[in-house]
């Protein structure tokens, strides 16, 4: 494997600190957050606030492997023997994807029954949407990753079928002074989640080796802050002004 | 002592980590949510998320035991000489089980007798069941470890039959909104910990060394999660109905 400059190793290093420092801020922030927002949003905003801190917890855990696998001395960096621990990101996204996706149903407040239906169905395709993912991410090969690439789609068209056409007519439900808010963290979500493959596609592009690793840590990072913190903090403004409408309409 | 493959280490150290993540986020759910029950469930939720909290602290404890007693290095893994500890997961019963099954007595919301003398034969049964399994755990022959495991079965056939039978009546008594997650509550917990016996009779049906060592600790792992988190979680969505209910008779 090729070794990495000490650019690109200094970049994903303070790349993986700062996604830790604004996870654990946003997860902060939204708990802080949470007593200004009425008891129909309540849980919302405590979810919001679950997926940054459980996204900070794991970029700690990338944040000290990624120190662990080289050894930087003397403006050299040289691989130490210990692996990378790429997983981390699977066992996050298992975890968060699911929750993303449930703190954007429970935010629009839906009936009961569309709650729990709508919460089971996205959550459960976000899940294998990840693991459908992982075998690929792991392979060796493009032909391996390409395959398992192609499976994770099916899940992640289903998710966004149902985020454009089955929460489309519930959108139209929304009070108007948050309709547009609901519909840019819809296309927060989707934009950010459009990144994840394209990362994940990196290596079809024959860009490989230490190119590659960055490209993907860097890539994968970016998307992490934006569908994670930037959709969380949308979601908490939404929360905020709904509670505001309700109050004044009860 | 077989040295697992690098595959067999790594599944184990994800689910660890993961099933950290997953707890911790539980509790925080669950104490967060506590401001969304009643006075009458506070308590309840209170102890689900302890429930959670303990299993997070000794899933970190299990994980940084288990990095601790393998080497994984160049891509292979060789046994570091310092033992894996196991006892760990006993410990971690002794405390978390009682409390699991006073969870579930405290969000009936029974008679204050009914609730003290659940809470402490539930709770004694409980603790003597672990107590009892744990000599099996450790015995390095079958017959030792089938000894302990079938002295373990007898509290845990009375806490089933006392979840079945004796708190059956009380869960007629329940309003209806809830009731049927009142059932579904104690067949999650039924469910998971059927899986335990399961688990701890792994090594009987001739699987040894790596395949067994991974077999028990996912089996495990996926058990504590469903007895855990999904029965915390589902503790609260029980606290909140009922407090919703109990608000409009009022």
């Amino acid at each position: 494997m090729d070794v990495i400059s000490i650019f690109q190793y200094s970049l994903v290093y303070n790349a993986f600190s700062f996604s830790f420092a604004t996870m654990a801020a946003a997860a902060l922030f939204l708990w802080l957050g949470r007593s200004q927002v009425s008891a129909n949003y309540k849980t919302a905003v405590t979810i919001s606030g679950l997926v940054c801190a459980i996204a900070a917890y794991h970029y700690l855990r990338i944040f000290e492997s990624w120190e662990t696998a080289y050894v930087v001395k003397n403006g050299v960096v040289i691989t130490s023997g210990f692996a990378f621990n790429d997983a981390y990101r699977y066992v996050d996204w298992l975890l968060t994807v699911p929750l993303l996706l449930i703190e954007l149903v429970l935010v629009m407040r839906l009936t009961r029954e569309e709650t729990i239906s709508k919460s089971v169905r996205l959550g459960f395709a976000a899940a294998l949407m990840i693991a459908l993912g992982y075998p690929g991410e792991i392979a060796s090969d493009i032909p391996t990753r390409a395959l398992w690439g192609t499976l994770s789609a099916i899940p992640f068209l289903y998710i966004v079928w149902e985020l454009f056409s089955g929460l489309g007519a519930s959108i139209d439900r929304q009070p108007e002074s948050v309709r547009n808010l609901v519909k840019k963290a819809r296309l927060l979500t989707f934009a950010s989640w459009g990144f994840y493959p394209i990362v994940y596609m990196a290596p079809y592009a024959n860009i490989s080796g230490a190119d590659a690793e960055t490209a993907i840590q860097i890539g994968y990072t970016i998307a992490d802050l934006v569908a994670k913190a930037a959709v969380g903090v949308l979601v908490w403004v939404i929360a905020v002004r709904k509670s505001e409408a309700e109050a004044l309409t009860a």
